[in-house]
């Protein structure tokens, strides 16, 4: 074992150079916060997983943070991919969030339940190429979709589960970024991706006459940001959660009436507009998280994911139409954090760990999300009826 | 305890009206989900934080995501609040990512640390009231303005450390979006000013000659979703890291200097601006997602938190100013999951937990982001210096 | 007479150093450019208007656009300043535009017409001031709204209409963007502002003790550009236009019921807010350019003033509450070229020429606006209606 | 000739039901505005166009808004379609316009011109298919795509110059938006891209199996409304105009050196980003729509086209790299108002007007917007420059 050691007055971190994933390297670690912190990590350290099993996953690995799970469902599915009675894992330390989308599931449930659908999917990794000028940009442009077959290929000997589908380009001035967009099987695919692109660039590079100068991302990707082009693009799975509900179970459990609901809903949807949201719904952060956390998908991911549109209709028998789409929604069944000690357990109590699996687990993120937006949006209002019950005869704007 | 009952085929998740605190309750929810999945939740019953304190944090308790936390650092600050050498716990299932946290710290230390600035905060509710049409709609504006005193009165008979600071208002037609902005100490605060907010519509309503109908949230909060209007006018903390980076120990420890930083950057800012990009920089989000998990906050907040602006500046020594605004940093060292058993000791490891500690855990959490800022953008160069390295000295755009 | 004079090859435009505003100068110029370009500017160099009265409206006159202007109307307005029946002027050479929204102002004017209100105004100049970092700039924010009264009286010593009434602060980084925002009487104000703001910067500049450096536009004012700033927190005049669309006389002149005016509303707001729109109605940039050329707005502004929200409800009685809200109109009634010769006749027949009279002419330009979204949102539809009337009955989400 | 009747009170503007382009019609229309208002027109009823040639451009004519043209120039262009030295006529009120572009052209020219280049070229109209649910929108969209010949030729046959190069679909929920992107030869397209895209649908309507409703539009085209689609994905021509400014030229003609001028750069693109700005530069808008106006462009399209991206390098040498990249350029040199009379005489002292030059004319704007940006940019710093030129030497961030 390294000890620390100094470097201008500042102390390194216990490293083992043989095998840092170990349980005594973690305590190892441990003991030297406690040393030059005073902060005992009693807790931290309190764990079922093996270090050895990290690998890929953490460095400096000294410990767990526990996230308490609460159990929520059963919700039903009617999906492609996920169908029947499901019971969720939310990992979360905020009160109420589990109950809420636990009243959400029950209200969709009584409801005859939720569809859903994967309706596009794509990963993507955005390198820029820097030409002389913009003409020489254009047609540059052009010679990749001339050689878009080779450039495919290049990319395809590094990864067995993505395939490049279709190359984006986007020109400003001497600067053409392509956005290089994949199908990666049952993972995120973000590696995958970057790797697969680089051999694209270093093809390209070595194969176009003027070898153009490239960076590996123009910061258009957008990784781990939401932006508009992910919105529109869709950038890993593009799913949709529809339910129509019926006037009287929303009155009866919500104590909300889908008049009300419809006319709240276009304001709400005017100010989601003006202030440039990006989530015209109430709040899929919050479902999305505690699945994502629970189940080990990358939780920073939650900056792309939490995006989405809510489309909704009062139908002319008075039941209520609510979609959402979720339109960057990027998760994985496979690798990354889904195969470790408790993520993997509740990947499994939804059948969605392993291969084959990510689509199901998709539709279910998308339903989830939907119980959570109906619950919120019925509270809201639940209150405002509950103080105001005798002005709603008014007629309204 | 109850047992699971049928409602409509749907079998519920058992619950104790009692107590529903407790290790046998948890382990009835994980048997509960064993006899319903056929999963066996073992390593999600392998925990040490006691149920009895998870009231108010979680419902349905049955366990706990263990989320393997590296240790990085030491980071060096120079903050207001936050100042010294600082060992960082980041909770991650994605490699590299504390490594590369760790390298960026490591570059920002030798170059003599980073100076962090809280610079604004503000916790907001958006309530809308309902008018007639836009002239009643105006002048009841007018009408909160001149009642401005005994709105923040009525808002903050609900709270001890909350204050109403100032009420933004945004007319589209007939509604009035009231946006009232709340210093919450060391809470996040956003129940804190849901329940000040409902106090304040209510005494609006009563008093105004109208008793307009309102609605609590009119989407402009705009809570869990990154928004312009967050952007601007800040949510949570405004928290700026700024560092100077010696263009030596840059090239030494980074491959990368400083003219191509520059230039890559203007590249950046580019691709990001066309986008609609949430953040023109790198991956805020990563590094905070591992705080927050760490550390106890509500990690569906990095919705907004990731949002961010970078502003560097080549300096005539060819150093590197370096700075990032986080205008949308919500966090708390108080209240929420901050008190639970590893989060509470992540956050004591960085003398953050409890009163009075917020700021510095902003900083800190700011100071963090820069160092996978530089990280992160000089890795991506450095891969291409040494593929291109003959390439370098043409004359680019 | 100066002759056109050759630099490098360049010839350059002959320019009379006395006066350069006269008929024989305008003549030259054509001259000019025939003997250049072989282009003879006969239909240009037809026009009634004096060169003298263009001093400081243009450089190197040579002759006029000649826009054709139809005439459109009555409107039925029952504003806070326009109150009555207006016909009103529309330049611009796409047809069918003038047909279009004469048809929705019979619509408006049927249903008793539109009541419009200028619900806030702001004109802004945004300088950026330097600090040496984050820390200073908040202090130096501070520091600025101590002084607000001297930074008052400075900007006002410069100008007798305009009013500095607040200032906005925005931090990145070492930066303090202020954003000055006055009213400006009867003109648009961009250049007294740009004046008083300049004033006001030098004032600060030479008492703030570091001295800082600014930049008098830091690009976030935004002059000629949308933005989201300009939507939330208005730019010229935030103006509203209401009307409720009887049911039977919509279907009677537009050929389309309000339960399906209000079914496409909900799919165009989707569209909009997916794709980042300025404006989730119809075309309120038609109508606007085509008031502003026939009465000498500065036209460049429909960048900023064509953002808009429509916020409509289909009423319990089966009527259509419609309205729209344009939050950045920059207009004027006196200065620019306003008091040009067709300029002014086209602001005189609405009376809305000079001093007091710009409110009314912002109320104009709204109630022009709504009558062209109920037109063309009518025709989209009627046009399907015809086509599929035999499917209208399905329960259509 | 029918004369103005009276309905509910309201005075109907007078037609000639037979022909009603003629100078007695206007004459006839302005007397009714005298009569109805007070207002004579006396300059408005002086023009030299033949109202005949009106049919097509505008309904109820009654005369012309005089818009003055000054003449700005030489402009040296080095463009793929536009080639030579170029003298422009620029239609506006705003003093100072004309003589702040002239003096940014004669800069470009002494620094060899500018290079210009179209890069891509797209019309669109995007209209959405109203399914059942996601998953049947979801498999239209494949039909959609298998059908694309059959697609393709119904669209074309509406027209001879428009071809339908590919469409873009985007899924919300049951609701399938398809972007039709055309190109359109040398008019803007509009009109002729909403025939063939109703010729489209019809087509789809009518041969795909549940015969879907249809909206034409569902916003998100879109038509007059800046939109992030539209930058991202181009709307009529995406034109670049670049140029490397001398750094002694620059600093003898506008006073400043590249260092402050790259300095002030990131800061205004900091701003830019963080106000959600159409537009990182300083102006389009206003060379754009002098252009516009002057050359019968569809002003309106100033909302769109007036959107950009700057980009820019300082070079190894101190030289300044700078492009403006213009993605809705929206321009024709053939139909619309380009035939009329002033109009087309300022498009053929261009060599712009007519069959195949619309390239060369989109060039050309973009060249003319450069010119104005180098000029206001150099502007806003030599102002500040010599008011604090005792502070350059500072170490600025």
């Amino acid at each position: 074992m390294a000890t620390g050691t100094s470097t201008n007055g500042r102390v390194r971190i216990p490293r083992d150079a043989g095998d840092d994933y170990t349980k005594d390297q973690a305590a190892t670690r441990r003991a030297f916060v406690q040393d030059r912190t005073g902060t005992e990590l009693s807790h931290v350290g309190h764990y079922s997983i093996d270090p050895a099993t990290l690998r890929g996953n953490i460095e400096n690995f000294m410990g767990v943070a526990q996230v308490p799970i609460g159990l929520a469902g059963p919700l039903r599915i009617n999906g492609e991919h996920a169908s029947g009675d499901f019971y969720v894992p939310m990992a979360t330390t905020e009160g109420t969030l589990v109950a809420s989308y636990n009243r959400g599931m029950r209200l969709l449930s009584e409801c005859g339940g939720v569809r859903t659908t994967v309706v596009e999917e794509y990963m993507q990794r955005a390198p820029v190429f820097v030409l002389s000028d913009a003409l020489e940009a254009r047609e540059f442009g052009h010679w990749v979709d001339e050689h878009l077959d080779d450039i495919k290929a290049a990319a395809e000997t590094t990864t067995r589960s993505g395939h490049l589908e279709y190359i984006g380009q986007y020109s400003i001035g001497p600067l053409r970024y392509l956005r290089l967009n994949y199908t990666t099987g049952d993972a995120a695919g973000q590696n995958m991706t970057g790797k697969a692109t680089l051999a694209a660039c270093e093809w390209i590079q070595a194969n176009h006459p003027s070898h153009p100068r490239y960076i590996l991302s123009g910061n258009i990707d957008t990784d781990k940001k939401h932006s508009r082009i992910n919105m529109l693009l869709t950038r890993g799975k593009r799913v949709v959660a529809e339910a129509v509900l019926d006037k009287d179970i929303l009155q009866q459990l919500m104590g909300v009436d889908t008049e009300t609901l419809f006319w709240a809903r276009q304001i709400q949807m005017a100010g989601s507009f003006l202030v440039g949201s990006a989530n015209n719904g109430a709040h899929a952060a919050n479902g999305l998280t505690a699945l994502f956390i629970a189940t080990g998908q990358d939780v920073a991911n939650i900056s792309e994911a939490h995006a989405g549109v809510s489309y909704t209709q009062r139908l002319p028998d008075g039941n209520y139409y609510w979609s959402i789409t979720l339109p960057a929604l990027i998760v994985a069944s496979y690798g990354g954090g889904t195969g470790l000690a408790t993520q993997r357990e509740c990947l499994e109590m939804l059948d969605c760990y392993g291969s084959g699996k990510v689509h199901r687990f998709a539709e279910i993120c998308a339903a989830v999300v939907l119980a959570g937006e109906t619950s919120l949006s019925s509270a809201v209002l639940a209150g405002d009826w509950v103080s105001s019950h005798d002005r709603l005869g008014r007629n309204r704007p």
